[in-house]
């Protein structure tokens, strides 16, 4: 199966942002915003069902918040920094600076 | 009737980030951030209902986005600037200069 990705002129800045007007899926991209390397879905302890979270990461994946690479049966997510800040620059910084961090996910 | 608003330190970043997540609402914002003076909510023409723009004013008051000063029949409205540029820098800036400018809805 291939995930689709929004090319970075598909981006929406209001899918973006609805995208991140979740406490959990802002939690999920300040976790990934830390992390140097891709990170598999099941990882996050986010303290709700694997459908939920399943949602939040296809949420995110579909506003082009994310980037998701199947691994056999896992998934795994990185953040798309650089399109983000070449199509909305200094949002998701912004954004970032005022999220709360998110150590308990880890 | 006194209408809420959320002062400085309530202000959550999940509620910004979904009162700025709709289209007629970034539009909203887009003119007030044009604009010197509060402007009616009548003064928008926004191609939808009274109530649904009624709606919409009330997501972004409550949010803490825009202040709301009763004038007669008439409510004013105003971006609160400086008081979401306080609780989170660069945000309101970077949505800005990443929404289109609303020149039709004026």
């Amino acid at each position: 199966m291939t995930l689709h990705h929004p090319t970075v002129e598909e981006l929406e800045l209001e899918a973006v942002l609805h995208a991140l007007s979740d406490p959990q899926r802002l939690r999920i991209v300040r976790v990934l915003a830390d992390e140097p390397l891709p990170r598999r879905c099941g990882s996050f302890d986010a303290h709700v069902t694997k459908s939920t979270l399943t949602h939040h990461f296809r949420v995110l994946r579909e506003a082009g918040v994310i980037r998701q690479q199947e691994a056999g049966t896992s998934r795994l997510n990185s953040l798309r920094r650089d399109d983000l800040e070449g199509r909305f620059p200094g949002l998701l910084d912004a954004i970032l600076a005022s999220a709360p961090h998110a150590a308990a996910l880890v």
